[in-house]
């Protein structure tokens, strides 16, 4: 179950498994761990590679359909449905629906993430450990780039309001929000909110594709990594560290603005 | 797009929709809003009443194949493919492995958590918005619950460890995992550590079906509300509000721990 998490550019640098590099990919023969009489095809799943512009859009209209998750998850699958077929045209994209607004509306973990990540697992993920860490790069990668960049930066084609970006620092919904309404001056239940989240479920559907094209393709390399403030914390709180009281790839202060007033004075990163 | 916040027992104590009392329910028609070209069945699926204790020694069995997001989902959907087979048959569980540790060990939402959310959107959601707001009160009860309830509490037949309860106060992996820390002084990559999170995966597994054998009952009640103090928050900063500058359901003291230095005195909520 354990996953090694200290130095990150080495663990994603040095994942360069893909799926074919032109064409249809075939799928892995089935696994001894798969669950028997499962006669879902197993994973990954053939992949050709996408338009990112078209899932863009795609998610863009999906976010209005069936909101933020819903909306990459069918903006990449939608297109495979025409592109491959086969498993495709059986997976009920509508499930998705649930991560609208940080899952039911609770504001966890942001629904254009948690679609992607599905996806992502789908095409570049399996049961066995390297497939897993092959997915899990490619699904970081898009999770550092996402708290680290001024989003969103896709435009649609119609839109309802322009939008102001944002740097959300933080994987989760309600904190990508805070964010983007402090430099918006727009509310949180605001039209201009959801045209907003619309915008991002359209950049996380294409840097998304993006991703997996590299995958495939055997060129992926993450380009994003965690601050040098988060690595300080996890000096002291993550695996292998003195404390090992927590774990993660998120950046602390996205959420944790002040330290408890008992936390030692701060010290650089040695890393 | 926006779902009404106020008044949580108000919200989920009006849903009593349901799928059917006894037998297979049938699915709803084919909505306007499901994708076009999509052969997948629609949503929401067949439900048989299932046993919550099969249920989470199958979520605490498949967690050590596919960790906790995986763990929850195949054990609430494998009952269903031995059971109603159809759609289920086709269901590719092992997507669900993306999840683990928070997605891609991230440490974001709870693996648990994602799962059984997924697996309630497919028994109980829907396009429509009437079934959206089905599922999410399911969903924000279980969510709830396990912020606020001492877990695990589900033993499995043949433990690895016996393991200490805590209450996790928030949804996500790492803030989960670091008050388990707290409470039971083993560290967050132990295999004590991991038996929590199969013991968990159970538990969780467990308490989704209890809810889905009420909700396709119509028997569907919540029990769970967000705290006085969490209530407070909201009352300055979610829908409606003067600031409605964020929105959520989650506890904000799990993660806030103090509030930054200009924040005014907290006052007693009004609900």
């Amino acid at each position: 179950m354990k996953i090694p998490r200290r130095n990150i550019l080495e663990q994603t640098g040095a994942v360069l498994l893909g799926a074919g590099l032109v064409g249809v990919s075939k799928p892995f023969a089935q696994s001894a761990a798969e669950p028997a009489g499962n006669g879902a095809s197993q994973l990954p799943w053939p992949y050709v590679p996408l338009d990112g512009d078209i899932a863009a859009q795609a998610a863009y209209d999906g976010y209005y359909k069936g909101a933020c998750m819903y909306g990459v998850f069918e903006g990449i699958i939608g297109q495979l449905r025409q592109k491959v077929g086969g498993p495709y045209a059986s997976m009920p994209t509508a499930m998705m629906v649930y991560g609208e607004g940080g899952v039911a509306g609770i504001s966890s973990l942001c629904g254009t993430l948690n679609g992607a990540a599905a996806a992502i697992f789908l095409i570049a993920g399996g049961m066995q450990p390297e497939r897993r860490k092959a997915a899990y790069a490619v699904t970081r990668e898009l999770f550092n780039w996402y708290e680290q960049t001024a989003l969103p930066d896709f435009r649609p084609l119609k839109p309802k309001f322009e939008i102001t970006q944002s740097t959300a620092r933080s994987p989760l919904c309600h904190a990508s929000v805070s964010r983007w309404c402090a430099a918006s001056k727009f509310k949180a239940f605001s039209p201009q909110r959801a045209e907003r989240c619309a915008w991002l479920t359209g950049s996380v559907a294409r840097f998304a594709v993006t991703l997996l094209n590299d995958h495939t393709a055997n060129q992926f390399k993450a380009k994003h990594v965690l601050s040098e403030a988060t690595a300080t914390c996890r000096d002291c709180h993550d695996q292998g560290s003195k404390l090992e009281n927590t774990r993660g790839m998120m950046d602390c202060g996205g959420c944790h603005f002040t330290s408890p007033p008992t936390h030692p004075k701060k010290r650089v990163s040695s890393r």
